[in-house]
């Protein structure tokens, strides 16, 4: 069936349904928005209720099959070819169309988001380059692709080393580079929608040094020349009931509207996806790994907000929820409710470390007030409130039956020397498959055999697989996405029998993992004054791992939020009762093996307090199991770390048993014994 | 002899006197200068050679006394009895004259110094609080003094508490307070010279929230109504040889210079005393416990610098050593320097968070390009050099055998119930004051018996003066400023027989002392990091102590200097070789007696490292001085604390002996006994 025929038909069946919804009217560019959003692991058929609430089976699978070839007909950014430097002229020939002399290219899309829609993968359409972070600048004779240590060899791979020098994103940043590098009186042109206000500031000083100008520009130039750029991604808006969200909108968004009126703040503005969805107890499937829906919103003092949305991804059913509490407004019409906020003389309060600069700037034009803050979301966001915990307790239980099933499993087939990690990784997703709730992966599986495991953010590929080999180590870290909860859990497994040296190692992460999993605290602790404890059996044997020991995870949303974290990065975020946060040290031997050990956790407060002035805090852990056994040197490790070890692995057995198999039952009896 | 006399018969002194500096002109307004500034410990005469380099010994005793009658006639503002309202009223009758609803007191000086000269002691002056840290907001009809923690109680017995509401400084910060209470439309004005920029732009956001203004004055009203303001201080500025200071003072200048040329910044604007000081190798004796110059200093990125200071206080041979490199210039023409950078559209480096927002706004309006930065001294002058470090470890050195001697003299009449706090801090000042080089103390001692111990700014007076008691603990907190370092240590000393739960709380506020000072930990670790290492063994046990683990010690500087720290504030900083930092765990039980432990440490390379991919840090010990075995439960620690804790001892004892006398020797062999 070719194109023409599919969508003639298409409109005739559509024509013919009972009741046909406004996404209707143009059904092409419906299906190419969908078809530009991931392919959903569950209910892919949803979105076709937002053309029609009853399709017939006819236009069903018409319907289905016009996706699939807008599918195929879809550029694979992601996975291009070497480009040549024919798309990196077209850019230079617009850049000098539009009289600027450079071009800043980041990694990002509006929402600052870790996941991008394909359209936003401008960076990878460009030069090829498909890492999770990078950032260029395109001069006139000049161009600089910035990765960090994670990519200095996948760069190689995927990008002309003629076209573009590839400084070190952090020891060699573009604001150092453009400093040195961009010619005087040049004018340097950015996106407003893709930099923050604290990064224009930063790119302006460096212009200025270099005696240039940065350039705001109206739009951006790659969408010229981008041909078949995908439109925004079309999934469907859900609404999150508030038996899994605990709360209803309203009354978070009266909490927040509250605080906007203490500090007589007319309204704050939300650009985070993972905010809305959370304010809004709505999800969606915009971006793979995490459920989000790409939008705006501004939160007024009322408790009311502007929503500022593609209407087609919305039901009539999630309109109703919704309620009229909640302006639908067409994305383009944010200009002109900020500038009626500006012309009011209003309080508004943004991030200038989050929002899009052209937000801002907008803003500061019309005659607003800026009142640079936290989004307000984010720290009520962190803190789970009982129902959303009860529900994340129940997805690591069921998670880590999927994990424990997977783990029996690697014990039986593991050291054959035939199981791939592919192959690992996709028994693993399997198994996470036949789970209640199950939404999908919440980030792409590590499944890193031998020196695979010691590349920090391994992601398998057909080339790069290997085989689980005897006398290795086989590192795999994975999560999902539940309704009632996200889950991340890292467990490293010998394959066959270790060395001494892996145990050695293996079990001073362990001791770390335990130092921090046992922790006591007082409230007012921020997780900057934690790392060092994770860190102090590696450090004192001459080891460390270059990565955070912790990030905050999100409840059936980003696995990876704010503000919380455990890392050496400067922080002023007292970790509190709810919050949930990974516990992963690790170490990496290059060359040879990968070792990390991850549980989320989450803050509680401590039962049966001592006499104290201040009440204390300590970690619950949620991810339920077993640790390799096989790689504890018990000489190593002391009483109080035996102890805590035996009670998490009894607590497992315990919990996991009954929802295994007899055959893994009884491997994790024994993979949970307890050690002397 | 009255002042009339003796002026006139000085004047005839000079006027005989072979060559006279210009700063006899007007010699009483020189005299009231020095006698604004602190009484130096050591050389009591050298301003007079400020006026004449061979004074007569008439000349000279004419001058001392004209100086005592100066002293004895200045306004001892920090020792005000009950003021009533008659100031507060003068201040609103002159907010009024001037249009304003309100004035903000904060108290720091222009150089956001921790110790200030006495004419910016205004918040004392107002209020009679004399607390190290407070801030005032006066209303027309509200006025309210914040404090922290530390002085709620001093407060109340100094300031009326019907006049002014005493909110706490960070529950309920000023910011809060005016958003709250300032009226709307109502103007409040600051002193730009006593705000730094970033406090500027929060509390323009308070005002706003209020409806009300912020209005910068020109003039500090309070200098207008306090008739008897002493004048800015005058001491000599005395040269630092290169012996001590181990740099020159053009290496320094051209090291920066060359970091400004890196950027393209044309000079960067110096506020901070103890940065010019450390910049210039200069030191003063303008505030107490600091040997600080207070002036301000442009460095240029030619490596030349304009200097900002009373000529007064430079005698002829160090006005030759600072050579023509520098430029010296009366405050007041700061104005016309920055105006003209300004209008050369240069690019200037300052620190928002430090200078004074006069200084910002002058800049910005005048034309420069204001980079916001790090003052660049700041990290340099915390790297000591190999012959800083040398001055150091020496000036330890002998500062521990004053603090052995002293600690000997109380085990032999600590316990007698007769001494008192004042007379221990007179004991031990008089040991110190035997030593070579020494100059004066680098802060006031903290002698704390029993419950004033749990006072963790405890300062005595003789209203609060304890004898020690057995059976007591007794917490002294002192150091000194040497020309060849600067000393702070605390020992807490068990006065008689301890209880069971002394031991025990000081043993664990030990075993977090030993953690930290035995840490080792890779390049770029942050001091964040570090802390929760010294407290975890007090969180164990529900207790913590609310105060940093450790901050920056200058080199025969402020003993207190950035940016390193070991605490939970939010810290980029790493800790880098040649910073000096304190270890100082404690545990305050309110009421009964307070512990702490500290020994200043040095950032050093760890040797025999171990194959690993980064070079690792640890710390060596600088402080020398026995930890009172009598508070030590060795059940408690571990083998790694107790070998760390004899080798310590071992060296306290080898180090100190051939410093002090013969008992005080037995006594250390006893004190520093290796514990199993």
């Amino acid at each position: 069936m070719d194109v023409q025929n599919s969508s003639s038909k298409l409109r005739t069946l559509l024509r013919t349904s009972k009741t046909v919804h406004s996404a209707a009217a143009d059904v092409e560019a419906f299906i190419r928005g969908v078809a530009a959003a991931p392919e959903p692991y569950v209910d892919p058929d949803a979105w076709i209720k937002l053309l029609t609430p009853n399709p017939s089976h006819e236009l069903r699978q018409a319907l289905s099959e016009c996706l699939a070839e807008a599918r195929a007909m879809q550029e694979d950014v992601l996975n291009a070819q070497a480009l040549g430097k024919g798309r990196l002229q077209d850019l230079r020939r617009e850049m000098k169309r539009r009289k600027i002399d450079g071009f800043i290219v980041p990694h990002s899309d509006e929402h600052q988001g870790e996941y991008l829609p394909l359209r936003a993968e401008r960076l990878a359409w460009l030069t090829g380059f498909t890492g999770s972070a990078g950032f260029a600048v395109i001069l006139a004779k000049k161009a600089a692709l910035f990765v960090d240590g994670r990519y200095t060899l996948q760069v190689r791979t995927q990008t002309d080393r003629r076209l573009y020098a590839f400084p070190h994103l952090s020891d060699h940043p573009p604001t150092k580079w453009i400093a040195e590098n961009l010619p005087k009186k040049a004018r340097l042109g950015y996106d407003p929608w893709l930099l923050t206000p604290h990064q224009v500031t930063r790119f302006q000083q460096a212009c200025h040094k270099a005696g240039g100008h940065l350039v705001a520009l109206q739009t951006n130039p790659i969408d010229h020349i981008w041909t078949r750029q995908p439109p925004a991604p079309i999934s469907p808006v859900k609404a999150l009931p508030v038996s899994f969200a605990g709360k209803s909108s309203s009354y978070k968004r009266k909490l927040i509207a509250n605080l906007l009126v203490q500090t007589s703040t007319k309204a704050a503005v939300l650009t985070a996806p993972d905010s809305i969805c959370w304010l809004l107890n709505i999800r969606g499937g915009d971006v793979p790994f995490s459920p989000l829906v790409l939008c705006f919103a501004i939160l007024h003092d009322d408790a009311s907000a502007d929503l500022f949305i593609d209407r087609r991804k919305i039901s009539k059913p999630v309109m109703r929820l919704l309620g009229d509490r909640i302006r639908i407004h067409d994305p383009d019409q944010l200009r002109d409710v900020l500038d009626k906020l500006g012309k009011q003389k209003k309080a508004v309060q943004l991030n200038k470390n989050s929002v899009p600069s052209w937000i801002y700037d907008r803003l500061n034009k019309a005659g607003a007030t800026i009142m640079n803050g936290d989004d307000p979301c984010q720290s009520l966001k962190s803190e789970k409130n009982t129902i959303e915990l009860k529900g994340i307790r129940s997805a690591h239980h069921r998670d880590g039956a999927a994990l424990t099933r997977f783990l029996a499993w690697l014990a039986k087939h593991g050291s054959s020397g035939t199981t791939s990690e592919i192959e690992a990784a996709d028994v693993l997703e399997g198994f996470r498959r036949e789970n209640e709730n199950f939404q999908g992966l919440s980030f792409p599986t590590i499944s890193g055999a031998g020196a695979n495991g010691a590349i920090v953010h391994y992601r398998v590929t057909p080339r790069t697989n290997q085989r689980l080999k005897p006398g290795s180590l086989y590192l795999v870290d994975s999560g999902a996405q539940y309704l009632d909860g996200t889950t991340d859990v890292t467990r490293t497994i010998a394959i066959g029998e270790p060395k001494a040296e892996m145990r050695k190692h293996f079990t001073l992460v362990l001791k770390g993992h335990i130092a921090l999993g046992r922790a006591q605290f007082p409230y007012g602790t921020t997780g900057a004054q934690l790392d060092g404890l994770a860190r102090q059996p590696l450090w004192h044997a001459g080891l460390d791992y270059d990565h955070g020991t912790g990030h905050g995870v999100g409840h059936f949303l980003n696995v990876h939020e704010g503000p919380q974290r455990i890392s050496k990065a400067p922080s002023s975020v007292p970790l509190q009762p709810g919050m949930v946060i990974s516990n992963e040290p690790g170490y990496y031997k290059s060359g040879a093996y990968g070792i990390r050990i991850e549980n989320l956790v989450t803050v509680i407060e401590q039962k049966n307090q001592k006499q104290s002035d201040k009440k204390y805090l300590t970690f619950e852990t949620l991810t339920l199991a077993p640790i390799d056994l096989n790689l504890i040197d018990a000489a190593l490790l002391d009483k109080n770390e035996k102890e805590w070890l035996n009670a998490y692995h009894a607590r497992v057995c315990q919990m996991i048993s009954p929802l295994v198999d007899a055959a893994t039952k009884r491997w994790l009896k024994i993979a949970t014994q307890p050690i002397k």
